[in-house]
């Protein structure tokens, strides 16, 4: 089973984090983790194939936009919102915000 | 002479500004250019390739976030401050912040 590797806070790097941001599908998946529940990958995004789900999944982990954990068979998705909040103050906000003018 | 084609203000879409802005490069001419003056091409990627710069100044004119004009044989460009901070606010703020803690 492949580890859910994650960048720590203090390796944030705003290049990466709006790359991972740029893209109206992971700005969708953002959108809705942005309500503060831990969701699954099949209620995150149920109308996109898994292989594009997966990749998009790893781009927002590896950027440090999204937490990974599997609990059994299931992998649970949370946004890093206090880890981006602390390293990029008010970039979420504009960017959710954006979104919902959408 | 190919023309300088530029989004208008509506026509903005978050994810392309996301998109202009996830690179080191472009990100050290958006700051540099925050300045508020216009610049010339060459006094602000005096170190990157001609075919490199021309890259970046693309992506960065067709996401909306800089405006560029001729005069006579010189390019020049400025920020789309307003724009963006109509469009996004807070957004071009929090990565500009971002990139002067890096």
């Amino acid at each position: 089973m492949v580890a859910l590797v994650h960048p720590a806070r203090e390796q944030l790097r705003i290049e990466d984090v709006l790359e991972a941001l740029a893209n109206p599908i992971r700005l969708r998946i953002v959108h809705r983790l942005a309500a503060g529940e831990e969701l699954t990958c099949g209620t995150t995004l149920p109308e996109v194939s898994k292989s594009t789900a997966s990749h998009h999944w790893r781009v927002l982990r590896e950027g440090g936009v999204l937490f990974q954990r599997r609990v059994g068979r299931t992998v649970l998705m949370s946004l890093r919102r206090e880890d981006l909040d602390a390293r990029f103050p008010g970039l979420l906000a504009s960017v959710l915000a954006a979104v919902d003018s959408d």
